[in-house]
C-alpha cells in the first residue's frame, strides 16, 4: 500500500511517496523552476545518496512525469508500475471555511479551491494544477486533499475575528484562517500518543519554527487559535516575513518611502525577519547563529526579537488555554537549535515551564525539568507523512479501501 | 500655586488648571471646532454646572484667549489676573528616540517636536502651536513638556524592534514607541504608593481602556513593552481602531477593494474597533453593553473580542514580566465597565489573577480575591493632574520653584 504525496508550489512540485505498513518514506523529491529556464529535480531514495538531474518542467504536467519516471527509475526507483500507487495526498493551503479536515478530492472540493484563489493567490492555483495533472497522470486513483486552514477551523469567533468592520468579514472572508494546521494536527497527535492521553483530552502549544513559524494554541485538542491570521504573514517574525507590526507602518512607508503597493508586499514578506534584522544576507538560523558568536550585533538583536516574539505567544496562549499539558518545540528551528529555546523559556518559570538546559543541549524528546508544572517537549513535525496518513484514513472512512 | 496644562489637539484645545497645594483641579474646559465654522467651548468651575458658548477659534491664539477669558471671568472664573498661573504644562503626543521625561521647554525642545512632526502629524503640530500660542499669551511663563511618548524609552531593543529591515528603524525611526505614556506612569507610580512599594520596585500591568486603549508591561517600575507601536493604531481592539491585524490585510483590501492609501488608513483608525464590529453606529462602550443586554448578536460578539485580546496581552506581558504585583485597569471603560473586567479575568486564574466579583461589581479599588497570586486592582488615571505635578517637578528642579 503506497501513497503518493504531492505538494505542488508556485514554482515547484515536492513528492514523496510511503508505504504504509510501515508508514515508512521510501523517497522524496522536488523538482524546482516550473514553468522557468533550467529545471532541476532533487530526488532521494531513502537509504542513498540525494540526486539532482535536470528535467522538463514547463508545467505542472512535465514535472509530475518527471516524478513519475524517477519512482520508477531502474536504479534509484522505487515502485515497478503507477499502478503501485493506490492514492494520492495533496497538500492545499486555502480551504476558507469550507474545510475543516482531509476530505476526498471531487468536483465540489475542486470548486471549493478554486473559490479560495482570491484568499491564497500564490499557493490555492498551483495546489490546484498539481490536482489536475495527477487526475491525468493517474486516471480513476482517489485523491485526498489535506488542508493547511482546516485544523484552525475550530478557532471560536472571538479569536478568528479582527476588530474591523464585521461586512469585511461577512463579504469578504477576511478574519484569521491559520496556517501549518496540518503540523500542528501531527504535533497534537503525536503529544496525546506520549503524554498517553486522549486526543480530545490534550492542551499544549505547538511552535512551529521552520523558515515560516508558528504557534498554535490547542484545547482539547482543537486548535482554538493560532499566530498567523488571514495570510502567513501575521504572527511570529520568520525567516523573511516580519510577523506582527503596526498596520499603520504600511502607509508611512507608502506616503514618505513612496512604496507601491507590490514593493511593500516583498518588502514584508521577502525582505523582512531574521534576514531583514540581521543584514548579513541570509536568514538561515545557522547562518546567524555563527555571526552572533562572531559578535554581529544585528544578528544578535535578529535572534533576541525573534525569541521575544515566541514568549509572548507562549504568555498570550498560556493566558488563553489555562492549564497547559506541554509545550512543544517543532520543525527545523524548534528541533534543532538550543539556545533558540533556551532564550524562549528564560523567565518563563512563574508560568510554569522550567527547562532542564542540559537535556534542552541535547534535543532531548522532554526537555523540561521533572518539576515543570507543564511539560517542555521537543517532537519533529512530518507533514508529508501526515497527509499520506490522512489520505488512508479518508479512503478507509469512505470505504474505498479496506482497513 | 496655579499650573495651566494644556493639550492642543488637532482641531481642539482642552485645559485644565489646578491649584498644587492640595493637588486639585480649580477648572477645565475645551475649546473644540479651532478653524472651523461655530468654534464653542465647555467649561466647568470645580463644584458648578458646565457650561457651554459659543466662542472665537479661529486659531490656537485664540482659542487660548478665550480660554484666559473663561479663567478670568467674574462668576465662573478661578483666577482674577493672568499673573497667577505660574507655569504652564502641556501635552505633547511624540518625542521620538529624544525625549524620555518630562522637559522644560527650550528652543531645543521645541526643534525636537517640530522633528517629530512626521512620526506624529496628527499631533504634533497643533501641540508645537499650542506652546507657541502660549509663548505669546504668558510671555516669560515656564512652559514643560510632558509626552506621550517618554515613558515608553525604557523598552528594550529586542521589544521595540518590529522584525523589518533594520535600516527602516536606523533610518526611518521606524520602532515600537508607545503611547498613553503619562497615563501608565501615573498608575504605575499611584500602584506603588497604594502597595507601598518603592517606585522602582513595582511589576504591574496596566490596561488603560478609553477609546483609545494600551496594556503596558512595567517591571521595576519602567516600561519593557507596551501594545501600541509605531502609532496608536496597534495593539488592543479600541473605540474605532483595529489594533492588531495582518498587515497583508491592507494589501488585500488595496488591491480587491481598490481602496486608496487614505480610505484605508480612515477604515483602520476611524470605522474599525467596536464601531466597525458592532455596528450599532456609536463605539460607546455603553451603548454596546444595552446592544448586548438586548440580544445584539454583533454587539456580543464586539464585546468578546474587545475582551479576548486584553486577556491575551495580559498573559503575554505576564510571560515577559515574571511575578506581577498587580494587574490595574484604567481610564473610561477600565475604571467602570465590571463585565469587560469579568471577561478578561475569567480563566486567568491559573496564571495568579483571581477576580473577586462582588467586590469587581462594585468597582472596589481592589477587586482581586485575598488568596489571588497578584492584585487585581481598579486605578482612576489623572493624566492632567499628571502633567501638573510633573511640570512643578521639573520646576523644582530646575530650581526656578523652590520646594
Amino acid at each position: 500500500m503506497n501513497i503518493l504525496v504531492i505538494n505542488a508550489g508556485s514554482s515547484s512540485l515536492k513528492f514523496s511517496i510511503f508505504e504504509m505498513v510501515g508508514h515508512k518514506v521510501l523517497a522524496e523529491g522536488i523538482i524546482e523552476r516550473i514553468g522557468q529556464e533550467g529545471s532541476t529535480c532533487k530526488y532521494k531514495k531513502y537509504g542513498q545518496e540525494e540526486i539532482k538531474e535536470s528535467v522538463k518542467g514547463s508545467d505542472y504536467k512535465n514535472a509530475l512525469a518527471e516524478t513519475v519516471r524517477f519512482l520508477l527509475h531502474k536504479k534509484h526507483g522505487v515502485i515497478r508500475s503507477k499502478n503501485e500507487i493506490q492514492a494520492i495526498g495533496h497538500r492545499v493551503v486555502h480551504g476558507g471555511e469550507f474545510i475543516s479536515k482531509p476530505v476526498l478530492i471531487d468536483q465540489d472540493i475542486k470548486r471549493i479551491i478554486k473559490n479560495c484563489f482570491e484568499l491564497a493567490p500564490l499557493h490555492n492555483p498551483p495546489n490546484f494544477m498539481g490536482i489536475v495533472a495527477c487526475e491525468e497522470m493517474f486516471p480513476g486513483i482517489k485523491q485526498v486533499g489535506v488542508f493547511d486552514t482546516a485544523f484552525h477551523q475550530s478557532i471560536p469567533k472571538h479569536a478568528f475575528l479582527y476588530g474591523l468592520p464585521i461586512e469585511l468579514y461577512e463579504n469578504e472572508g477576511i478574519r484569521r484562517y491559520g496556517f501549518h494546521g496540518t503540523s500542528h494536527r501531527f504535533i497534537a497527535g503525536k503529544c496525546a500518543e506520549l503524554l498517553s492521553e486522549s486526543k480530545n483530552g490534550v492542551n499544549i502549544i505547538s511552535v512551529h519554527l521552520g523558515n515560516g513559524c508558528s504557534v498554535t494554541a490547542v484545547k482539547n485538542g482543537k486548535s482554538i487559535d493560532t499566530s498567523m491570521g488571514f495570510t502567513p504573514l501575521e504572527g511570529l517574525v520568520m525567516g523573511t516575513r516580519c510577523g506582527d507590526i503596526d498596520p499603520a507602518i504600511v502607509f508611512h512607508l507608502m506616503e514618505h518611502k513612496g512604496y507601491s503597493r507590490d514593493e511593500i508586499d516583498r518588502l514584508l514578506n521577502k525582505k523582512s525577519g531574521l534576514l531583514g534584522l540581521a543584514e548579513i544576507g541570509t536568514s538561515d538560523m545557522r547562518d546567524i547563529l555563527n555571526a552572533v558568536k562572531d559578535g554581529n550585533k544585528k544578528a544578535e538583536a535578529a535572534l533576541d526579537v525573534f525569541c521575544y516574539r515566541i514568549k509572548k505567544y507562549i504568555g498570550a496562549y498560556t493566558a488563553v488555554i489555562g492549564e497547559v499539558g506541554a509545550l512543544v518545540f517543532t520543525a527545523g528551528i524548534g528541533e534543532n537549535v538550543p539556545v533558540v529555546r533556551e532564550k524562549v523559556c528564560s523567565g518563563l518559570e512563574p508560568l510554569g515551564y522550567e527547562l532542564d538546559v542540559s537535556k534542552n543541549e541535547k534535543n532531548e524528546m522532554v526537555v523540561s525539568t521533572d518539576k515543570s508544572v507543564s511539560k517542555i517537549m521537543v517532537i519533529p513535525t512530518h507533514e508529508d507523512l501526515k497527509i499520506a496518513q490522512d489520505t488512508l484514513y479518508v479512503l478507509q472512512e469512505s470505504g474505498f479501501i479496506s482497513r
